[in-house]
């Protein structure tokens, strides 16, 4: 059987660690360095001829940074002979932009998979893609693995009693993953029901479900500028709920987002390590659980060839 | 006949600017923006549905955020129907990374081709590529232009005396272009010849050539940190060249560049703007010389089907 290697590059270095302590195995050494001129400069410092290679990054902020990092460490694994190149992202940055929204737009979310591939990637384990389409626009093979289990199990052990809970969407598109929470909690669902009545009118918040006196629960797969998010929190107090907690996948957490959420009505927010929170970030309202156990299972179901999906699901 | 459109990126807006001046159009009109998080937003406002497309774009620093806005422009370009889309690269970065120079490093260089190919760039005009065989690593058509002519024409108009003249490559890897200036202004060429004579110990510069009570032009396609060039004026003057001037393609200039340059025995440096010079590099030591009637003449003939070769040999 080939040899299993996990390098880490820049952008979330603990969780690397993390994942390879879990795995019982030390993270190859490799250099990641720059040159003068800004350059990105690689080297794998140890042999990984035949290997089966796993490289772990999230292309979180600065997103070009770490996506050029990740397309040079692809082609210098490929290059130096190993098996299998795979590429664990536990967040995929510019999944947001995976359509033509508008006339003469990019559709980059496609692109950094075409890129991924051209670089030499065999395969992709992902976390939670903003749209799971994104998972057809590779060709290789990918894994989409969910945060919600763990999140749940972060929820169901707080013992909130059940019948008082709801789980809210933020919006029409998250309902799916905030079913899958309330499955798990055996709770109900609401819907955020955002209208604009007219142009230039503030937005209406019409909540679509019960939450009157009930603990809410607001799901969603990106916080980043957490606009939605305290807004819709404010709005769910406002119809009756008596404390609302949130919930993602992916802390990017962008521009006035802290501030936002230390002056909300959110009592905790609950957060993920896909992306590594920067020090100034981090709040007394925000816990972080570690998907390190997640990466490292889907990692060596990947390496032993065994099924991933039906661990996740 | 489809239509010529010409985009400017971020890199060298100036160039582009003064490119589709001498071309006598104006500037396609594109929004390149960043969302809060940093990813890269690109939007192009006006059609372009069946044009002959030319972006223009250094991968200068920062490197990797020009490179990802080119790769994301190329895409959207694309998508909204153009009938061809050529990258114009007057600065092609990574292109020192052309070769393994060490086991297990990438050849970033090849990855930035197959990059390009893949976001959908139809065909590429650079300038000056570190290395000739870089031409090869692209499967679409390139074109390859030359600033020696450039450059010999200003140190022409200097009036220095044609038999006081010697062009010195600073190094081996450099003969060629140094033959080619040298031809032009019928001047013979002289070269840096470096040794290190053990592990640890000085470097040796060797003048091959006659410099004495000569002017030395010295002549290479990327300054970077300005070492090289420095220390060889040096030895220059100790072999008793009475004045050194330099000369290259493409100002880099990253780190100690300015102050090594402004402290050495180099008279005047002349480069041209395939990057565009920050405020703090402006130096009186510096002279740039505009590559944008060589790159418009490129672009006129690539869109008139014609030889871009014969011209700018
Ligand atoms: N990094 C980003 N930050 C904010 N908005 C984005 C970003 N990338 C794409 N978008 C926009 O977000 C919208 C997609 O979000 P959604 O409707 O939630 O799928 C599109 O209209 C994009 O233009
Ligand atoms: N951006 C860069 N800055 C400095 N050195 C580089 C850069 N990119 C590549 N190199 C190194 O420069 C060498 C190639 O330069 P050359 O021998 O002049 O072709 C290789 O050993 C590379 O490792």
């Amino acid at each position: 059987n080939s040899q299993l290697k996990i390098f880490s590059l820049n952008s979330n270095n603990p969780l690397a660690q993390e994942i390879a302590q879990e795995m019982g195995v030390e993270l190859g050494k490799s250099s990641v360095k720059h040159f003068s001129d800004g350059e990105i400069q690689i080297s794998i410092e140890e042999s990984i001829r035949g290997c089966d290679v796993f490289i772990v990054q999230s292309t979180s902020a600065p997103v070009n940074e770490h996506l050029m990092e990740l397309l040079i460490m692809v082609d210098a694994v490929k290059r130096a002979s190993a098996r299998t190149v795979n590429v664990v992202m536990p967040y995929y940055g510019y999944a947001r932009q995976d359509r033509k929204a508008k006339a003469r737009e990019p559709i980059t979310a496609k692109l950094v998979a075409n890129l991924l591939e051209t670089a030499g990637a065999t395969r992709v384990i992902v976390l939670d893609l903003h749209a799971p389409q994104i998972q057809g626009f590779f060709d290789i093979l990918i894994d989409h693995l969910m945060a919600v289990p763990l999140l749940s199990d972060y929820f169901k052990s707080k013992g909130i009693p059940e019948d008082e809970i709801v789980i809210v969407s933020p919006d029409h598109g998250g309902v799916t993953r905030a079913r899958k929470m309330a499955e798990r909690l055996k709770a109900p669902i609401a819907i955020i029901d955002k209208r604009r009545p007219k142009p230039n009118v503030a937005e209406v918040m019409n909540i679509v479900g019960n939450v009157d006196g009930k603990v809410a629960i607001l799901i969603d797969d990106i916080i980043d500028t957490a606009g939605t998010i305290t807004i819709g929190a404010d709005a769910l107090r406002a119809a009756g709920a008596k404390e609302v907690y949130a919930c993602c996948s992916h802390p990017v957490l962008s521009g006035p987002a802290i501030e936002r959420i230390e002056n909300s009505s959110i009592k905790e927010l609950v957060v993920t390590n896909t992306i590594q929170l920067a020090e100034e970030k981090k709040s007394p309202k925000i816990t972080e659980l570690s998907v390190a156990k997640l990466m490292a299972d889907a990692i060596s179901r990947v390496y032993e060839n065994k099924s991933v999906s039906t661990l996740f699901d």
